[in-house]
């Protein structure tokens, strides 16, 4: 893995492979390629994190209102994103029972009346049963706590999605 | 144009409908229909200024990174979204000839060297004449005020983008 590569790419070159790190928020790769020397990957991170943080609640909400649903109409009409996707599939849901796509379409629907953002877990780290339970568990959570373990989920995802990037060798210079 | 029919939208629905006001930046639209009910659409127009305003330059920067290039790499491929796809078009930049081409892609390709981001204009209010004109001129621009142009020509676009929504008749109740 070449971190010099990283520093010398260009915005566009840097929002082709990081610019999905947080789902439909490329604005926030975009931003942290200001940050440019990076010194590790970490620090990569490290911006996404202190971008999040200095948003205002309304922000946070924003970032949480840009995942789609599990198992919801974006897998149904195959608009998710290529990393939703990925991430959906591992966790089982794009083969659940019609039975388990009910309950969860139901539990999905009363978590966003409650809180007005969709339910976000990091999918890869669960199966379609932890899922259920965590929906469940979380639906009884104050708004202002399921904010802070929604966004705690999403930097999750982005560790993994940049992990991801890393072991598929996307940044060999040669794709430069 | 029915403003009640937007204060009763679900996030979902708001963002369908204007998730692409800032080019690529749904996160902007979805914090700010944590500000509902609006009392006009013009409130609609200022959460969106108070969200920039609110973000750091690397934050402004990001917002004009995540503009496509005009008749750059996007327009080639067909990867524009539908609203710089229609914008572009309308500008004359569909049909440039090689030439105006070739000189527009190497004025892009300096002025991103120079800034850091791409060049941003409301090309709605502009023909390709006045485009090649004022990008050969803000590209002797200082990059802080060169920021603030185009972060003035996002919120162009913006309201230009808004205007069209409404015209459209997207908001009609029957479309929810």
């Amino acid at each position: 893995m070449n971190l010099d590569a990283v520093n010398s790419m260009s915005y566009e070159q840097f929002l082709d492979i990081f610019g999905n790190i947080i789902e439909k928020c490329p604005i926030i790769t975009a931003a942290v390629w200001s940050r440019r020397p990076f010194s590790s990957f970490g620090e990569v991170e490290d911006g996404v994190h202190e971008f999040i943080e200095s948003l205002p609640i309304s922000g946070k909400e924003g970032i949480l209102r840009c995942h789609p649903d599990l198992a919801g109409r974006e897998l149904t009409s195959g608009t998710l994103t290529m990393e939703s996707q990925e991430e959906q599939r591992r966790a089982g849901l794009t083969s659940l029972t019609s039975q388990e796509r009910e309950r969860l379409t139901l539990l999905n629907t009363q978590y966003k009346e409650k809180f007005g953002f969709p339910f976000v877990i990091c999918a890869k780290m669960a199966d379609k049963d932890k899922i259920m339970r965590e929906l469940s568990a979380r639906l009884q959570n104050d708004p202002s706590v399921e904010l802070l373990i929604g966004i705690d989920e999403v930097k999750k995802i982005c560790h993994l999605r940049i992990q991801d990037i890393l072991c598929k060798g996307s940044l060999l210079p040669t794709k430069l």
